[in-house]
């Protein structure tokens, strides 16, 4: 197949839809991204490297994040993980109070916003005062990429506009599912959405994903098969919010949206795909990035289904 | 009538109950209380007191503060407090974030948290940093008592503790229904339900509702006719959390209790009650409290129906 | 007072509102109404009687019939009934089946069409193929009038329209809170919504809730006055579907809707009213019929605060 | 891989969960099932078979229906089908009438009750009195069986018992989302539900759906390959109720289970499965069908992911 062709297809189509979609506006800082940015990266598991488009520019990772911090943590915690966190998908927005007070402050799954919160207060009580460095150091490995940080200005636009993840993890405090300071989880976890990365990076950091777990460049492994398994499957059924199934169905592809604009997804034992473009469709997933990503398992076949 | 006779008949009939009912124990200093404690005062417009029990014994009103600061806000702000806060039953517990969300972050009526809490925020921005001390100014006048503070310990207790409260007004502030800063809000909040106050105290402050608004010694109109029977229709239809109905079905008084065990009531054009004992059902409303009304209106027919 | 002056006075002042409003139209045959008709009736205890408009006029009486199904059936059922029925607001639409599955089939109050149902099916339990016919008797006997009965054509649009009803019910049987077969009981709730009277009768048939559960005139005891009271504090707390709240802010009176047009209420001691005019509000309430109630009890101060 | 060796084991590890799980109740009937029966059928595109257990005997394939339905009505209606049935899981049992009632009368998605509901309306709006006939030879024609037909006594006992299932079909007509009558509707979907099968039959039904929508004997195209992966993706999603993440998470395949104690899964591009025990888990599943595919899995390491 020939990548090249198909990504400069891909960039053409989706010219008409530049026009729809809009900036995530929950934090100031998000409003200032470039409504016309476009990129695409695909790395496979033997280190052919397409892209397109920006794909030097970075924007920030925001709920990609997750799926690290659920790695990290799955590895040296998931027996308690279990335990405090579903893997059910929500069949609600990304950002619901409701079902986490029907259900007593347990979330349905690490994906959403108080899911991945526990998983911080999880990683916190691991690493303490380093939860943050660690997260950043486990981008860095799976990325093999040391010039990684986070952007202050986003993590400061988080901080003072963040209500609604303040109501999250005030709710699961008053329910016990949180064990630590407030301020401490609820500051990493927004700098962890506030890590700054581009295509080519995100791309890298999904290939121990696609490779049941193992980096496949350095062989290490990362997590193990059965785990890894089960994180795609997350991504599958729980990746986008409220439209997971609408993903699963259109694309087919395991794969984590935030609201950054950017989508990673993953074709199991073949490659990782990163795609960026900052403009939301209503359920706060990059509208153009689905889009490249269903033109893409079209024209390839490469769903899972 | 001889109320002294029925309020005897009524600490007899009650003894039984006493077994019932827990302690309140969301903020810790709550749970410190004297489970066998019991008080009930009568007073009527035409000043005749009745008392029985501890009624001299102060603890802390907690929700039964929301009655004042209502009146408070209703007079000087009521054209946005009506946009903000609506007026129906919630038919759910008392820090339902269900609703709230549903809702947009307006909350159903005034006598649930989250409507406190708004209502709160309405005085925070009339009175700025006064709003605490205007709270009390207005304690004090309408109980003609000088001596009325708030507990420093039950306050840094609810500050410590109470998670929901931070989770109800931040899920607000996140809808713009909070005007002011959170921690400003949330420390006037938390203290007026830290005020302290007896029955005889808390009877005598409520005068005026069961006066058509005005304060049967002085004569001041606190609060115009019309508004003071809205405040009472508001208290019978939404005074004690999801036990509304079954409280107006007992009872038939408009009342409102607080988690602290008080609970006050009036009979329009007649009196003013109010009782307290510490210990809970499973609403939030004082156990023994709730039965001390019912057989109070069972004996002397005085409901409103 | 002047009652007729008030009457006319109120009839002055509501012709503004004709234009707003919807005529129900959940069933086809409701939508047939006369959208300008409007009557008010008064009758005191000691029989001095007031009419206004078209007051002969018969209309469906719908969810009236609520509150005299409930009363027959709380007279010969009730430690069963409280078990099936509770009698909190509802919070929600007249028709929710939300609440009704979040709490296992037990409806909130016997107001909303859920709650009357299974009123129904007591009714059906105690006077088996009868049930219809001994509601009607009840109606006779409270009304003083011999000539009522139901309106087929309503009825049968009822029965090949009431889709939602049929949902609650089969519901209900689902969670075992229905005894008797659907169709059975589902015909007598029809039956029973579709009986025709005007303001006079319906007036009429409220004294005995108004005078401590007495017919003012036989004397004879329709019900106890503990269970009057209880009657009329759940129509003051849940009469009016999801604007209850608000109903009883305006109004400030014991008081039942039904989507035919009328609304009856209570001055307890004092008096009876119905008011009818077709168009609703958006909570299925007469929108005239509220707002002459408002002014009826501005005008007299005859609220129950 | 030698699947005979593993359909042993399995077999055998499986032994240990047959005291765990309850039959169905919801109808007498499937409560008559024999509680240790099992059975396992794989057959793979190049047409090699694995039984084991009781792969011959008959259950009623109950909800496994809905996955042959939607092809049906996907090839002949999917404009309108789109409009009236979603694709994202629901978050909620299989029962659920409270997303529906949110959502005014449209499903979540085509594999919970209501959306098979509206799925079976649209067959038969395209084929009126010959619905069930038509599906019926749906079946025949997939499975390459001709005797097949559905119980009637499973029919009756669902007619008499499925009140649910009636709330949930008169919920939507009060939606217009139903467009035939309902008896017509909701009798055809009660007999495709009792339609029986046994494992050997069901596993062969699916092949065209793991062979892109080809059957993979006789080459021909029963839905074209875009509509199989997206049936696939959502019974990834959507196949097991409020366990489809569990199941997705530890079987990785797409499926989808019935409350006769049937689940189908396929591996794309590789083979169907069938596998047959009627206790159920708490979600309505399968107990020993879940985990026999979860072995089934981890000794083959065929998950999509």
């Amino acid at each position: 197949m020939d990548f090249n062709t198909i990504l400069q297809e891909i960039q053409e189509e989706i010219q008409k839809y530049f026009t729809k979609g809009k900036l995530a506006n929950y934090i100031p800082m998000l409003t200032q991204a470039n409504e016309s940015d476009f990129a695409m990266s695909i790395i496979t598991l033997d280190n052919e490297e397409h892209h397109i488009g920006c794909s030097d520019k970075k924007f920030s990772i925001q709920s990609i994040s997750k799926v690290f911090t659920f790695t990290l943590a799955l590895e040296y915690y998931s027996k308690e993980l279990y335990k405090r966190v579903g893997h059910e998908p929500s069949g609600n927005p990304f950002n619901s109070l409701v079902q986490l007070e029907y259900e007593s402050g347990t979330p349905r799954n690490p994906f959403i916003n108080a899911g991945a919160i526990v998983t911080t207060d999880c990683l916190t009580s691991i690493y303490k005062n380093n939860a943050f460095d660690e997260i950043l150091a486990f981008m860095k490995k799976v990325s093999h990429e040391e010039n990684i940080t986070y952007d202050e200005d986003i993590f400061i636009s988080e901080l003072g506009h963040g209500f609604h993840n303040f109501a999250l993890i005030n709710l699961m405090k008053s329910y016990q599912n949180i064990k630590n300071p407030i301020d401490d989880v609820i500051q990493t976890y927004f700098k962890q959405c506030s890590i700054m990365m581009n295509t080519k990076q995100l791309a890298h950091s999904m290939l121990f994903l696609a490779n049941h777990g193992k980096d496949p460049f350095t062989k290490e492994q990362i997590i193990n098969e059965s785990k890894a398994k089960r994180i795609n499957s997350l991504m599958l059924t729980c990746g986008h919010y409220d439209a997971s199934g609408d993903f699963a169905y259109r694309v087919g592809l395991p794969g984590k949206s935030g609201v950054g604009g950017g989508i990673v997804a993953v074709v199991p034992k073949k490659m990782a795909i990163c795609v960026y473009s900052p403009k939301l469709n209503v359920h706060g997933n990059s509208l153009i990035g689905t889009k490249a990503l269903e033109l893409f398992t079209t024209k390839t076949g490469l769903s899972i289904f």
